[in-house]
Formats: C-alpha cells, structure tokens, sequence
C-alpha cells in the first residue's frame, strides 16, 4: 500500500494544501489582532504555528505513515489545532469487523484534516471542521464542520450553517438535510441533555468505489473545506473586536468543560484514538486550553 | 426491596456518619487555614459544606431512593465533593448480565459514600474514596481509595499507603497485596503512558453472603474509612501551609487534565453512570474546579 494511487495523492495534496491555506489565514487573523487587548498569557506579538511531524508505526513495528501536528496559541485563537496525516497499515481482526471492506482483508489508508480551535474572546464560537478519504477493499470520504459558541448568536449560526447548506445543495439535494441532521444527532450529550454547539454537517461513508462517486464526493468534500474558510474566519472578524466581561469568560470556561466531556466520553474518534494507540497529543489537541468544572 | 434488612441499614448508617465526620474535619481545616493565602477567588471567611438532596426515580418511574450532594468550594479545598446515596430499583437485563447475581432477578440496592478533593496548593494532593454496599441476589462490599498528588512527594505517599497497608493486615493478609496491585491497574491511563495517581487500594466483590463474611468485610470497608479519615487530613495539614509557586499552580492545572481525561474516559463509575442516566451532577462532582490543555 505505500505505492499511492492518484486519488489517494490527490486526496492527500488537497488536505495538505487546505491546511496551508487555514494556517495562513489564521496567522492573518492574528496580524489583524494584535493591538485587540488580550489574555494576560496571550503573546505580546502575532503567533505563528508551529508544526511538528510525527511517524506511525503500524502493530507490525512496519512504518504506517504519519502526519504533521499544527498549534497555535495566539492572542485571538486562544489554542488552535490543525493537523493533517496519511497513514497506512493494517486494522486488528476485531477492530476490522466495523469497518467497511475492512473484514476481507484488514489492510486501510486513511487521510485527512482535523482542525480545532479555541478562541480567547468568548464571543467567537469555538470550530470543529474533520474531512478525510479512507481506503479499505471500499473507498469513501467523510467530515463534518459545527461550530461550538459558549455565547451562542444567531446571526452566526445562521451565517454558518447556511453557508455549508448551500455547499450540500451544490453537490445533492440530499446532503444537507442528511448531514445536518447526523450532526445534531452524533454532537448530542445524553447527561447534558443537550448538544454540544449549534450544528453544522457530519458525513460518512460517501462512496468512492467508482471514478464518478470518488469525483462527487471529493468535489464535495474540497466545498465542504470551501466553505470552512469562507466562514469561520469571517466569524473571527466580525467578533474578535467585540468588549467582553469576566461573566462573559466564565461561562466561555463552564462552556468548555461540556465540550470536554463530549470529546473524552463521546467522540468515537477521540475515545477509538486513545484506545488504541494513536497518537494522544495530536487526539487531544482538541481539548480546550482552559477549563472550569463548578 | 423499599424495606431495607439490618445490614442494609447498618452499611447506609455507617456511611452517612462517615460523612459527617468526613465533611466536620475538612471544614476544620478550612478554619484552620482560614488566615493563609489563597486563591483570587477564594471565599474570604471559611468555607461551609452546602447539601443537596436528590431523589432517584427508577426507570418504571417508581421511588428508587436517592442521595445526599455534599460541596464545599473554599481556601484549602478549592473544591470537594462528598457524597452519599442509598438507591434501589432493577437493572435493565442487558446490564444485569455483568452484575453479580442479578441475572436471576434484576432487583438490586446499593449504598455508599464517594468523595474527591481537588485542593488549592498544588502541593497538597488531590484524593478520592469511595466505599459501597450493594445487594442483588449476592451481596458485597466494594471501594477504594487513592492519591492524586500533582507533585508527588515520597512521604505523603508512603504516609498513605503504609496505612492503607496496615489497615489491610488487620483484616486479611491478602488484602493489601491484591487490593493495592488493582488499584495500579485500575488507575492507569494507556494513552498517557502513565497512572492517574500515586496508588492506594482499589477492592470489589468481597462477598457478604453469610452474616460472617459480611461481618469481615464490613469491617474492613469501616477501616478504610477511617484510614481515609487517618491520613487525608494529616497530609493536607502538613501541606496546606507551603508556599508555592506560579509555576507548581500550572503543573497542578496540568496534571488535572490528566485526572480529568481518566475520569472521562476510563473510569467505569462516570463512564457508566453518565451513560445511564445517572445523576450527572453528583457524578461529575469528581471533576477538577479548574484544569488546563496545553
């Protein structure tokens, strides 16, 4: 497997190239911010990421890849995580059985982008946006963007999900009503009753196994990438100026122990990550940098 | 099950009169440490215990007993949570499955008391108990107690753990190698490499079928209690008073992330409670008042 084919390059490059064009845009939000007032800790000058590659050994000790770890902790973006990977190896027996295409032969490849970001001023909403492909005996993308305010306002919200309800429209009629709904469901917390944030998409398991599904869906999931960087960082813009209390930041911190909880609880990629070794400091980069449990 | 038999009422007395004297002494600490610095948003005079009762329904909707929320948020302890609670009701058969003869009748009843302490001087360590009573079919004992130091100090540990030890002997010479070696095994979080804590016992099932055994075994939970009572206190006089640095406060908010994360994802009592519709706010009283992801 690690002779790429082109669309596991092609997959890869987007990621890669996507998450460039994120850090960049983020580090410009930075720029804009400086003279904004900041957290006590913030840094007195713009930050910049720093990245940090790592190496995947598959159970085998055989090389599996890897992936590049991006952090920043700025004046704005309180902690951001951007990380891209390309692994490759194979599944354990057990493990393979919930996998599709994975139970005839347990060998995958799996690319992707995961990004999340806290953000000091507790009127910008905290972002989630995970696209990736994946390669068993089957192909198929999957993803999801929702945004995760402490201080939830509806012109945001609205802004957000609009914009990624017109990129499922460009792509399926069907999408946006489907990965909509799946977001809400998967982002609920049973013993909060309620959900993490405000919505957005979850997709999985959209086919690529013929040339035409893999042009579809990856033409739908670069939107979906799109789409995120339309969006987000005009959020950031418009919020990143406005005047908070210390109200206002405590109920940011008790906004974010919820979303701890439904990431070490809840999330299957957090909870299957740290279960079978992946690597904890990329996994965990989501948790939120400060946090109150009253 | 609504008419509890002796044992049941002897195991529901003991715990709440442990958590009165339990919650006395910490508030004694708290008038004794009521002159030292502390946290900016400590309570100036010292702090008192507020409880809250709560009242479990079953899941046909009948009275299922309930419990006691104890929490005091003050200058020592920067937050703690004691709780007890005598429940009843059935299990639903799926879960009944796992549990100690209540597959043959799903009615069950159970009795304890809980307790974590998150201090404010990083050199004072974090600690948690919990003992239980529960009754199917069979009947056991269970519980544990450990230390959570975020800069473990050799006398502190050796303090605890040797009484621990000898409170084992006084029972059964296979209690302390057996019941210190679970709770390593217990407290251990993989992703981390690492355990959450420094050790103490961690015991279930020591069955209380025959008046004899419960007698054994209803002794020894006694003893751990009052080990608890025995040691805790001491170390966090011992501690209290120490001065510490910017520095200590950040790696104690750090190692909290890592009690945080095992509580989260690991530990079977959050996990499973959370999961089942338990009474999310006593169960996440074990959570830290204030934590930080780098």
């Amino acid at each position: 497997m690690p002779e790429f084919d082109e669309q596991q390059i092609a997959a890869q490059s987007w990621f890669r190239s996507l998450r460039d064009r994120i850090t960049a845009e983020f580090e410009r939000i930075e720029d804009e911010g400086a003279a904004l007032p900041a957290l006590p800790n913030a840094p007195a000058t713009p930050a910049r990421f720093s990245f940090t590659p790592w190496e995947r050994t598959d159970h085998g000790g055989a090389p599996g890849g890897g992936g590049t770890m991006g952090v920043m902790k700025g004046r704005i973006f309180e902690k951001v995580g951007v990380n891209i990977s390309t692994v490759h190896g194979q599944f354990n027996p057990e493990f393979a059985k919930n996998i599709p295409g994975a139970a005839e032969d347990p060998r995958f490849f799996a690319t992707g982008i995961s990004l999340v970001a806290h953000m000091a001023n507790p009127h910008v909403p905290a972002v989630h946006m995970n696209t990736r492909f994946l390669v068993t005996t089957k192909r198929w993308f999957g993803g999801g963007a929702d945004l995760n305010p402490a201080l939830p306002q509806d012109e945001d919200t609205i802004f957000f999900k609009s914009a990624f309800e017109r990129a499922g429209n460009r792509h399926s009629p069907e999408f946006w009503p489907k990965h909509s709904a799946w977001c809400d469901e998967y982002f609920h917390i049973p013993h909060r009753k309620r959900n993490r944030g405000v919505g957005g998409i979850f997709y999985d398991w959209l086919g690529a196994d013929t040339q035409a599904e893999f042009d579809h869906h990856f033409a739908y999931t670069k939107d979906v990438g799109e789409t995120f960087l339309s969006t987000f960082p005009a959020i950031a813009r418009r919020r990143m100026a406005q005047g908070w209390t210390a109200e206002d930041r405590h109920a940011l911190l008790k906004y974010r122990g919820l979303y701890a909880e439904f990431n070490l609880v809840y999330d299957r990629g957090t909870t299957f990550g740290l279960k079978t070794g992946g690597n904890t400091e990329a996994i965990l980069m989501s948790l939120p940098p400060e946090v109150i449990w009253e």
